[in-house]
């Protein structure tokens, strides 16, 4: 029936295989408008009524209050790093920054650009494996923000909960990787923003929430594009958006419904996290590369400590249709990016493949 | 065979049947891989092989010479608007535009944000009814660049050639609406800037032809997405790219190959606006909007005088399976836009029920 592998890319990254089935009927005509998904005008009927649903759907799966917007931007989380400071960081402020890897280091070089930045907190003293404990993180005196990276897809960690914020400073959070894989208190955050391509949908999309009070911040002669005054005032249609992107993420948010939710989500994803953590954990051969308080259920990253054998695994891996698990270029290693629409299946026929490719390792 | 209408939408718009097609199958498996397009990393060798060949057919149906280089961004034609400048335009030196709409008075509203504007031609005294005359245009002294809009969306006018511009000052060309409609002879631009939705693929990709003495051009302290150097170095992958929307492109140069290339594509564009303006100046219940030497091969304006009259004649053509032909809220009237990927059937149709609709006016 299926002619697909399984897919453990880090992002863009394998998608609910019944939302590829709609999208392929979708782009030819939808809705019976005998017009295809990607054909329709951003301000036609066919499309206000695609964008309405997927932002309730992402408003009810989160639970997100009304004192929240939800924008579908473009530029990914690389375009926040700056909108981010150049919105919320006034002259004369400081924000504050908790630096847990490459991600967070390229927020941290895009926000120096525009004011002062305090590394609040670094795990980068030991290779970025795990997240630092609370007690650890130093915050400036009054800072303007405080930004964390939830999920570090490179290193395998992520943040637990939500680092304690001083109090009047809003938490802003790069979620591009673990974003509704669990559930979310909106309401600890002052803006969330992700990249789509991990959890969400195809990659083009940046889906972003903020606390509506934060959404008119920032100088009024920035770029029209980089002011999230702009996209609020326009719903996310100042310019034309990427609908596809935006009609595809609507339809894995009624898959991840249909799933159960988030808290049914997280559930199968502390399975799946459980079950190759648990193989790696009782390796001979491999172990994990995060601290085990810090592990991701996103991206689970481990090593042989050989970078021949770990080569090796996942040139075997790929000729058993286990895609993908070559680590990142900075970490090497193997990591099996394990996000939302990653069956159970997939991550049992690897652990499968681990055990097989033990008895093959003196 | 097709359960499909015709769409005149503006952008997004109309794609090729074939290309469709394709995407419905390469959705769900491309390439053999088992991995559908939309899922693949954009550092992996599908997406690579996907890229390039892009790339390559871009090159190839425009003839762009080996000086100039190739970005697929994001953002639209709106974050160009803010991007030239930036890049462009050295403090204490004036760039020149020529305003003949909306999207130039956006372009220009953003470029003032940055430095000082000419504004060297313009026809909004008589409601952007035409193309200036080069010898109505007024160039500053020494201008940075010249920016145009090679087609006007709303009011239906499109420069039949370039505009002349002074020498050593490149010219910059929002050519979103009419990009690949016709041969291009790209030597004689600095840089040309489009939105994809109109005649190159879905919305969400920007497609950049950039001479490469100015992608290294501008402040190296602007946030990193919106200086050209950034996508030239790291080949448009800097960050995540618009994976599937850049697959889409490819489809559509394929296609647009098939048709003859950019020669055979004029043809046929040129046959189905003669098509429709024959019978609008045939016709006497409409009448075009733009003067005749600045009418656009790809949106065609017409109107009653009669809003009503119009509206009726939008809504019963909807009804025969015509959607999209309400004009700009801005200009009122009828617009049909014919892009490449309009087939003559189409116009044909549109032809047909503007005689019937005629009979039922008294």
């Amino acid at each position: 029936m299926s002619d697909r592998i399984f897919n453990f890319s880090a992002g863009p990254a394998v998608l609910p295989e019944p939302v590829l089935r709609q999208a392929q009927k979708d782009l030819w005509d939808v809705a019976g408008s005998g017009i295809g998904v990607a054909e329709h005008s951003h301000r036609g009927k066919v499309f206000d009524r695609i964008f309405a649903e997927t932002e309730k759907a992402a408003r009810e799966l989160a639970g997100i209050p009304d004192g929240y917007k939800l924008l579908f931007l473009q530029g990914g989380a690389t375009l926040q790093f700056s909108m981010v400071p150049m919105c919320l960081l006034p002259k004369g402020r400081t924000a504050d920054y908790l630096n847990t890897g490459v991600w967070s280091q390229k927020a941290i070089a895009e926000a120096k650009k525009v004011g002062d930045i305090h590394v609040a907190a670094s795990s980068e003293g030991t290779n970025f494996d795990g997240i630092p404990e609370a007690s650890a993180i130093r915050y400036s005196a009054d800072p303007a923000y405080v930004h964390f990276t939830s999920n570090n897809t490179i290193y395998g960690t992520q943040w637990a909960a939500e680092p304690p914020a001083p109090s009047g400073a809003p938490l802003v959070c790069d979620a591009s990787s673990d974003i509704f894989s669990r559930p979310i208190d909106v309401s600890k955050y002052g803006l969330i923003y992700a990249g789509a391509q991990k959890n969400l949908g195809p990659s083009g999309v940046t889906f972003v929430i903020i606390r509506e009070d934060l959404a008119d911040l920032g100088p009024k002669d920035l770029p029209i594009l980089l002011q999230y005054r702009t996209h609020v005032k326009d719903g996310s249609m100042h310019n034309t958006p990427n609908t596809f992107g935006i009609y595809l993420m609507g339809e894995v948010f009624k898959w991840i419904k249909a799933e159960g939710g988030l808290a049914g989500i997280e559930e199968r994803n502390r399975r799946k996290a459980k079950l190759l953590y648990d193989a790696i954990d009782a390796s001979k051969v491999f172990k994990g590369r995060a601290l085990p308080g810090s592990r991701s259920m996103m991206n689970v990253c481990f090593l042989s400590g050989n970078d021949d054998l770990d080569a090796r695994f996942v040139s075997e891996a790929a000729k058993r249709g286990l895609d993908g698990l070559k680590g990142h270029r900075s970490a090497g290693g193997i990591r099996a990016s394990i996000y939302n629409a990653m069956p159970e299946a997939g991550v049992q026929a690897l652990v499968d493949f681990v055990h097989e490719f033990e008895k093959t390792v003196d």
